[in-house]
């Protein structure tokens, strides 16, 4: 596994988005989601997996993150949390009540947990984690009704844009680590 | 609801702990609990919900936190969260495969999420939190077998105690909220 932070890897574009005929909110879904893929794409850069996040409060971004976790060495550097430590910081209260997160991946089950400690009324995430996720994939911590707070959900907006950009990251990871186990310096 | 940051409040001082007949483990566990209540105690001078944290690893404690949600304004500063941060810069690495997380009331499902995130191996809690723990109570986060990392968990060390600590707390809170009300300046 690589972690070093000397890696620089190189996302693909993404391909040509129509909002043709999209209404006036699925047109603000997809610019913001644009805005989380280009945070994913500075974590892809550093070798980490591609996730980024964007918190929006009053048609503003307020908050922005992308996965730094082995670059940072913490597990607490995933997109989301970073995200909402800057958007309190912005808004200046732990509540972030009025606030949309939008995200790349479905979130685990420390994120999903922050996002309802911080009281985010609504998450929009791309691509579904069946794996790891806790918006319904493994667990619903967003949705649980013994908790004090519900979020709703949106899914799959730009989902296969941020599918394809994970599995274009763990191709190329593999294929660099292969040539470094077959050429060891 | 109090949350500047001038308010002074005192916590009652623990009555005498006997460890008569304790095996050296549970010496120990009593040992770093006591830590994690004099970090919830600074919690409570500040009027935060008194919740503290320590990680403790090779016989050390490497990372101690409190609950400051109101005073640092964002919903990140539990005391797990404070103490994984800390923990990560000793251990220098985002894994703490070989630490134990001593903490006064069952983990939120955030806390309890970034345990599961840092692969925490063992957590050792006093309180239990029936309306929001997410270490059995309202949800088990700690042992998911479908999650890649399970949690063992032994409950009820100074239990008593820190719930005893919690209650005290929240009296003289609503108190003070009902002397404010009273006498508005």
């Amino acid at each position: 596994m690589i972690t070093n932070n000397d890696i620089k890897m190189k996302p693909k574009a993404l391909g040509r988005i129509s909002t043709k005929g999209l209404s006036e909110e699925e047109k603000l879904d997809i610019k913001y989601m644009k805005a989380a893929i280009a945070q994913a794409k500075k974590a892809y850069t550093l070798g980490e997996v591609p996730i980024g996040c964007v918190i929006v409060y009053d048609g503003k971004i307020i908050g922005r993150g992308y996965n730094r976790r082995n670059t940072d060495k913490t597990p607490l550097a995933h997109a989301e949390i970073t995200a909402i430590k800057r958007a309190g910081k912005v808004i200046k209260d732990w509540r972030l009540e009025d606030c949309k997160l939008y995200v790349t991946l479905e979130p685990c089950q420390m994120c999903a947990g922050a996002i309802v400690q911080a009281r985010i009324p609504e998450v929009i995430m791309a691509a579904e984690n069946p794996k790891a996720g806790c918006a319904g994939s493994v667990m619903d911590i967003l949705n649980n009704p013994d908790f004090n707070h519900q979020v709703s959900v949106k899914k799959g907006i730009l989902g296969d844009e941020c599918a394809k950009l994970l599995k274009d990251f763990f191709v190329e990871l593999r294929a660099r680590n292969k040539a470094q186990k077959g050429n060891p310096q």
